[in-house]
C-alpha cells in the first residue's frame, strides 16, 4: 500500500468557484488517454530558429522563444546566441520559489563581455497588441487579468479594453532581466521562473519565452545565499557551456520537439480533464483551473505515426 | 549595471483585476520597512509541541503543524515522531513543480516499519468546520474557493454556504499522502509542495501544516525519474536522520522561531505592499494578490527587543 499524491506535474468553471462542478460526462478521458488519442495535427513542430539550447554540465535545457510577443528581444537574443555571447558565462542566481538567472556576473561595466552584434538597450516589450495576436482563451476567472489563455502556445493574458496582451509569469517562463529603467533590458540577462507564479511581474518586464525541456536542471540548483539569491562566491556559479539556436546546430544534435497545440478541441478536452479530475482518487473536482496549472505537453516527434 | 528581477521570494483589489490600481498612499512602506517597524506583539511563537524538525544530511527543515485543521492527523504525526518512526527512513519522491515526499519506501505491507503507538488509519480531514475557526480573510478574488485567507497563520480557504474551511496547497504546504480510499492516510507518508500551487488537491487530501524553515533543502533535491517522480534506485533516496517534535528536543537545540501574525493591521499593510508594489522598479502595480503569493514571514525571536 504505497500512499501517493496522484500526479499533477502535468496538470490541466467558467465562473469563480463552481459550487457544483458539472456532472462527469459519460466517458471522461484522462489526460494520458487524450494524449494517446492525439493526431499529428494536434501538435506543432518547434521552429529551430526560435529555439534556444542551453548546455550545462548536467545536460540540456531547451527554451522556446516568443517572437510575436517580444520581437526586439528575441532578435537580440538570437544575435547574442549567434555571437556565442553566453559561452563561458554562468548562472549567477537561484532564489528559492522565484527564479534562476544567468548572464555576465561582472559588476563593473568595463569588465563585462562585449555584446557583439547585439544591441545594448531595447524598448520595453512588456505587452503586445492584442489585435490579430493569437489567443486561445480559458473560461476560468483570473485575479491578475481580465482574460487568460494561450498565445501561440504560451500562457498569456489579455485586456480587451486596452487592446493589449502579455505573456504570463508561469513556472518555466523566461524573461529578460532589467534595471529600474523600463528600457534597460537587452536579453543578455535571462531568468526562468522556478516557483509559484510571480504574476506581479506581468506587464513589468519582458517575457521572451518558456522552458520546454529540462527545467529540472535549473530548478534543483543550489539556492544562492546572497541578496536576491545571488551566489556569493564565484566558484558557486554554474558554468554555461554554450547557448545555441536550434537552427545553428547540426540537425542530428537538435531535439525534434513538438508542442501540443492550444487551439484544438483536443486541448480543450485536456484542460477540462485537469479542471475537473474524474479519476477514482479525486473526491471533489475543483471546477476551476488556474492558467499556470494548465499542462502544456511537449514531446519528441514520433518517428512514425 | 546588474540587471535583476527584483525580489519576490517573500511576496505580499477586492475585485478581479482592478483596472485602475488605487493611487499610492502618500507614504507606502515597503515590506522590509513594515517588518522593521513591527512590534513584538505582531509575532507569535511557534508551539514546540506542534513543530517538527526534519533532520537531513544537508541540514534542518522545520514544519509547523496545524492541529486545528487536522487534529487526528497531527496527533498521529506526534505519536510517530515520539516513536522515532521516520528515523532511518527516507525521502523517496521528488517530482518537479509538484511535491517531495517521504516515508517508508517498502512496497510490501509485511516489510513496512511498524507504526508503534500510532494509528494505521485515520478519518479524512480534508476540511474543518468554519464556525469558530480563525480566518483572516483576503479581499482578493480566487478561482478555487469562495473565500481565501489565513487560518491560524496557514493559507486557507472557506465556503460559508457549506460552513467549511480547509488549508490550501500553497508552496511549502505539508500533506498526508493517501491511497484511493479517502480514509487511507495516517500521516506516515508526508509530502511538501515545491512548485506551482496544486490547488486541485484542496479538499481532496489532508493538509497537516507547512514548512517554515529550510524548504530549500527539499526543493533542490534531484528529481526522481520513475513514475510520479519516485526514485528508481534505493541509493537515490535521501536518508532521514530523524524527525522530532520541538517539545522533545533540548531547548538549546530548538530554533526560537516566530511567525508574523495574520490578524493584525501590520499584516494587512504588508499584504497591500505586495498587492500593489510601489518601489521604483514596478511600472504597473498588479492590484491583486494570489493567496499563495502572500509572504508569511518567519524569524528567529530577537534576543532583545
Amino acid at each position: 500500500m504505497r500512499r501517493v499524491v496522484l500526479t499533477a506535474a502535468l496538470f490541466a468553471a467558467a465562473t469563480a468557484f463552481a459550487q457544483q462542478p458539472p456532472a462527469a460526462p459519460a466517458k471522461a478521458r484522462s489526460m494520458q488517454e487524450i494524449l494517446d488519442a492525439s493526431a499529428p495535427a494536434d501538435w506543432r513542430d518547434l521552429d529551430p530558429a526560435n529555439t534556444l539550447y542551453l548546455e550545462l554540465d548536467s545536460g540540456r535545457v531547451v527554451i522556446e522563444l516568443a517572437p510575436h510577443a517580444a520581437p526586439e528581444h528575441v532578435a537580440n537574443i538570437r544575435a547574442l546566441a549567434k555571437g556565442r555571447y553566453w559561452d563561458g558565462l554562468s548562472i549567477n542566481r537561484a532564489q528559492d520559489n522565484f527564479v534562476v538567472q544567468w548572464g555576465d556576473p561582472a559588476e563593473e561595466e568595463a569588465k563585462r563581455k562585449p555584446l557583439g552584434e547585439a544591441k545594448a538597450r531595447l524598448p520595453a516589450e512588456f505587452t503586445f497588441g492584442a489585435k490579430g495576436a493569437p489567443f486561445d482563451r480559458l473560461p476560468d476567472v483570473d485575479g491578475w487579468a481580465p482574460e487568460v489563455g494561450f498565445s501561440a502556445g504560451f500562457p498569456a493574458a489579455r485586456d480587451p479594453r486596452r487592446g493589449i496582451a502579455w505573456l504570463a509569469h508561469c513556472y518555466g517562463a523566461v524573461g529578460a532581466g532589467r534595471d529600474v529603467a523600463p528600457d534597460s533590458s537587452n536579453g543578455s540577462e535571462l531568468y526562468v521562473v522556478i516557483g509559484q507564479s510571480p504574476r506581479q511581474l506581468d506587464r513589468n518586464i519582458t517575457v521572451v519565452g518558456r522552458v520546454v525541456h529540462g527545467i529540472e536542471r535549473l530548478s534543483v540548483l543550489p539556492r544562492g545565499t546572497g541578496p536576491l539569491g545571488f551566489y556569493e562566491k564565484a566558484e558557486q556559479r554554474v558554468p554555461i557551456r554554450s547557448i545555441r539556436l536550434g537552427s545553428e546546430l547540426p540537425a542530428g544534435e537538435r531535439l525534434p520537439l513538438q508542442a501540443l497545440r492550444t487551439d484544438t478541441a483536443l486541448f480543450a478536452e485536456l484542460v477540462e480533464s485537469r479542471r475537473n479530475r474524474r479519476d477514482a482518487w479525486y473526491q471533489t473536482p475543483a471546477g476551476h483551473i488556474d492558467l499556470c496549472n494548465v499542462p502544456l505537453p511537449v514531446r519528441e516527434k514520433p518517428t512514425k505515426q
